[in-house]
C-alpha cells in the first residue's frame, strides 16, 4: 500500500457461503479500526491499525464508488486521535485470497462481531466490476445494503441473523 | 501550541460590537481550515493551516465543553487529505488580544464570509467562564447559537444580517 494514496474506489461486498479450506495458507493481517466521524452524507474519517502500521482514511459519500484519501500516521499521531473513535470500533482478520486473477479480501470479524464473515472485491473500472463472476464460496452481493458497511457494523453491530459460525 | 494535545475545551463565542483600534499591533495569523466530516452528533474532524503549520483536530459533540484531540500534520499529509474538505472551508485572520489578563481571539473572516467578525474566549474551568466580564467592544454571547459554529459557517455561510462591515 502506498504511503499516500488518492483514488476512486470501486468495491463490492459479498456474504460468504463457506470459508475456503485451509484458510491459514493465505496471507493475513490483524486489523483494528475505528471512526472519528461519520457524516450525514456517508463520508467518514477512519483510523486503522494494520499489524504495526497506522493509517487515516477519508472516504467520500456513496457505496460502489467513493473518493478515498489515505495517509500513513506515526504511532504517536494515531494514539492521540484514537480515543475519538470510542464506541465505533471494529476488529477483524483480513485474508488475501487470489482466485483466477481477482484478489478477494476475506474479513473474519472478531470481538462483538465474532462469527460475521464478509468478502470485499476491488475493481479498477466499472467494466471489470460488471464482468466479475463470483466463485461458489461467495454468497449474496450486499454492496448496496448499508447494514453491511463497516461504519454501520462499527456503530450498530451485525445485522440480525447474519452471524455465521466459523467452519 | 503543543504538537499533540488532548483536553476538555471551555470556549465562549461573542459577536463583536467594534473592532479594537490599531488592531494591527496585535499578533495575528492567517488560518485556513476545512472539515473532512461532521457527525450527526456534532463531532467533527477539522484540517487547519496556521501560517505554514498544519494540524488535524477531532472535536467531540457539545458546544461549551468538548473533547479535543489534535495532532500536527506534515505538509504532505495535509495536502493529501485537504481535497476531502471541498465545499466546507473557512478563511480568517485571528488576532490574539490580551484584555485584563484574559486572552481573546478575534476572528476576522475572509473569502465568502468577508465582513463577519467573531471573538472566542477560552477558559480553564467553568468557574472562570462564569466570572468573565466581557469588555465593551464585545457584543452578544452566541456560544449556544449553532449558526455561529465554525462548522456551520463553513457549510451554510454567515447567518442572515450578521455581516458587519470592517471599521
Amino acid at each position: 500500500m502506498p504511503e499516500h494514496k488518492s483514488r476512486e474506489e470501486i468495491e463490492r461486498v459479498f456474504k460468504v457461503r463457506q470459508i475456503p479450506k485451509n484458510i491459514e495458507r493465505y496471507t493475513s493481517e490483524n486489523i483494528v479500526q475505528g471512526y472519528l466521524a461519520i457524516d450525514a452524507n456517508g463520508a467518514e474519517v477512519r483510523l486503522r491499525k494494520i499489524g504495526e502500521r497506522y493509517f487515516e482514511t477519508y472516504k467520500g459519500s456513496g457505496r460502489l464508488q467513493r473518493r478515498e484519501l489515505e495517509i500513513a500516521l506515526s504511532h504517536d499521531q494515531f494514539s492521540t486521535l484514537w480515543p475519538g473513535t470510542e464506541g465505533r470500533r471494529i476488529e477483524k482478520i483480513r485474508y488475501q485470497i487470489d482466485t483466477s486473477g481477482q484478489k478477494i479480501e476475506l474479513n473474519v470479524f472478531r470481538g462483538n462481531l465474532e462469527g460475521l464473515v464478509l468478502a470485499e472485491v476491488e475493481f479498477n473500472s466499472p467494466a471489470k466490476s460488471a464482468e466479475f463472476k463470483p466463485p461458489d464460496w461467495l454468497g449474496e452481493d450486499v454492496t448496496e445494503d448499508t447494514r453491511f458497511k463497516n461504519q454501520s457494523l462499527a456503530q450498530k453491530g451485525a445485522p440480525y441473523g447474519e452471524i455465521m459460525l466459523p467452519q
